[in-house]
């Protein structure tokens, strides 16, 4: 999937300097790289016979709800604090200074189901992680993580141990 | 379109006390739902024969990136200040108190570009009418705007005069 990466832009010293921000807006401009994009990820997710997506707000967004579209699947979104108007259940995670923390809606995920999480970007896999947790809380089964991109030098592997994780490009180094 | 509406939910003081909260998030989780709420949007878009969907963050982000996905069209995230990281354009808007201001990537819209505006929901248009100034300051022309429910009471009609806008179901009362 290597192709995938000329649709990506690489935006130095965003948002802050020394950290090279991996950019999808512009393999969002490009319908052939959103396609192939989506194309991998609807494969991995009709292959773990998932029931439905949750996708990660914002960008997670994008992909969740394409590929919950395309297979027909509820979609489920994962949102910052404050944003659901429903009952929740909320985890928090570490950020590089504090915490952060991220709410599903309560009926959002039935005992039993089998979800598929979705996001853009893996970097040290906190947010997912969390989300992770909130579907097994309400009874749910993480069947699989599927995202554009990983940064592995962050490492998330740590984090998402124990997850089967579909991750279609990855960059080494910041 | 009023069969929509069985798919909403109607949560009652949120985000605040005498606030009903019309919760699409039901209707994302029932594939009949947002696949009826899509086609006619898909639709509308088709006809208005845009070059690309610009999606409203958060949950414009739903149903744009789907819309763009069905239509193979460029998608263009409007997102909250500091979000994006290359060149933006922005615009400010009022709220109830203060402003807030939303932005898009000056590479988002070409001179020429025929542009429909994606959100769930118009309350009072004041983000959907600065996202549309944006368009227009990068050259492009807005086609339509097309969005999952209106709140005609709050009332949006002003704020949008001009533009030509699809809303599939209102609701008459708070």
């Amino acid at each position: 999937m290597d192709k995938l990466k000329t649709y990506v832009r690489s935006v130095p010293d965003f948002p802050k300097k020394g950290i090279n921000f991996y950019d999808i807006t512009t393999l969002l401009d490009n319908p052939t790289g959103f396609e192939e994009a989506l194309s991998e990820m609807e494969r991995y997710i009709r292959g773990k016979k998932a029931d439905r997506i949750v996708g990660i707000e914002a960008r997670g967004f994008i992909f969740g709800a394409a590929l919950a579209d395309r297979l027909k699947l509820p979609f489920v979104p994962a949102r910052k604090p404050g944003k659901l108007p429903y009952r929740t259940v909320s985890a928090s995670y570490d950020l590089e200074y504090g915490t952060d923390s991220i709410e599903i809606h309560t009926d959002g995920v039935k005992r039993g189901d089998k979800v598929v999480v979705v996001d853009d970007l893996i970097a040290t896999g906190g947010t997912l992680a969390a989300v992770c947790k909130l579907v097994e809380k309400l009874g749910g089964e993480v069947v699989g993580i599927s995202a554009v991109i990983g940064l592995p030098f962050l490492p998330y592997d740590h984090k998402l141990a124990g997850y089967d994780t579909q991750i279609l490009i990855t960059y080494d180094s910041e």
